[in-house]
């Protein structure tokens, strides 16, 4: 199956919308530290989980019998999941030359820059209390970051190995990640894409007044894309890359 | 404990972008009518339901023992849910008068308007295999609008007897069900609030290009908000006062 560049440029391009909408909603929480302190509640089956590890690995428990992994897309955060009841979707050809999707799961780093970066950056420093909320929207957070940045690293980097195998396959060979990396890098692209994300994180915001929604600055989201969603997406290209089934 | 209508208001004015945001993405997968077929998956755990029936009640299963209902605006989809193992917010007084927050539940019509209305009524007819993502999206749709209808029949309803309590002491005395309806009923707000969602769709959607994201027409949020979501919260406003505590 041949995979087009244009394409699945498109669907990443599509796929920011949802990851503002979701950045915007959080935004109108405080940061609620509470929630990501281990220990801090006292769960009937565990004590030692923060409230967001506790709810995320339930959600993921109920989708992945679900089939929910059977996507390469969507790759878990958490492992010793139960295995899929049915899968909803025909996931046998979906055009990419891999043995294992979960080869490329960069979940965690995902989880961290989230934290670090927009969470404990971008967010009021206060407590409101809506701890429930809160996790739920981090979820849906981690979900649409994980789903953008999973989705380029598999299809983005099939598509470019596509139309480029020569060059990719001596890069493959020699196991040169740096060269890769280069290789897979269009800066005007990635500035591209930060301009992008910046008017929509303004316009999207405008729709409602300051004293009615909490605004994030759209600085904080086009660092975010910079420092965290380009790079790890083409972290997990240089993985596929590596794992591609010749 | 006073509640001031203004700052409900404005926390019914913030709750439209989040319905917003869902129902949008949501509009970027078909109607996928296969997921509300009854008996069409054959679950580990069940075979009657539909995949969305499925979902929602094991993730309302977890929210339940996290104490999600506890929260008025936050109605249960669902009966027989485990009970919550802690209460992660203090809801002993949120300034409302009212026994079981339950007598106030309208998530049965919510469900049916949100699949007539909007994915019978304004999503494409075809069928895109993304199951598993349809169910999730509806779930987000169906918290969003339920948060809204109910937050608006609780604290709308209290705050309007706070400003107004002898006419509406009389119509409760009386049972009057259309006379307290008429009485909640401020048509220019309505307007008003018609004409806003019109305009955050319009925005919302043009910071994508259409041939990047599926775009729908603004006429069927603002019709889904006329048809249902402002009547549904008037008709819990009034069960509200009907079951208020004098």
């Amino acid at each position: 199956m041949e995979l087009r560049l244009q394409d699945i440029a498109k669907q990443l391009e599509a796929l920011e919308d949802t990851i503002i909408f979701r950045c915007i909603d959080r935004a109108q929480y405080a940061q609620n530290r509470a929630v990501y302190e281990e220990g801090r509640f006292d769960f009937r089956w565990s004590n030692e989980d923060s409230l967001l590890t506790y709810k995320h690995r339930f959600s993921e428990e109920t989708d992945a019998v679900l089939g929910r992994f059977r996507v390469p897309e969507e790759r878990p955060f958490f492992s010793e999941l139960p295995e899929p009841a049915e899968s909803l979707k025909d996931t046998t050809d979906v055009g990419l030359y891999i043995e294992d999707y979960n080869s490329i799961n960069v979940t965690k780093k995902i989880r961290q820059a989230y934290l670090d970066d927009f969470v404990f950056t971008g967010l009021s420093k206060k407590d409101d209390g809506e701890y429930g909320t809160t996790v739920e929207l981090d979820i849906f957070c981690l979900q649409a970051l994980s789903r953008r940045i999973h989705f380029g690293a598999f299809f983005v980097a099939e598509a470019k190995y596509q139309a480029d195998p020569e060059v990719y396959d001596a890069l493959i060979m020699a196991k040169d990640r740096t060269g890769l990396w280069e290789h897979l890098t269009r800066q005007s692209v990635e500035n591209a894409i930060l301009q992008r994300v910046e008017e929509k994180v303004q316009k999207i915001q405008e729709v409602s007044k300051p004293d009615v929604r909490v605004r994030i600055a759209p600085q904080v989201l086009t660092a975010f894309y910079k420092n965290h969603i380009i790079p790890l997406t083409k972290e997990g290209e240089v993985q596929y890359l590596l794992n591609r089934v010749r």
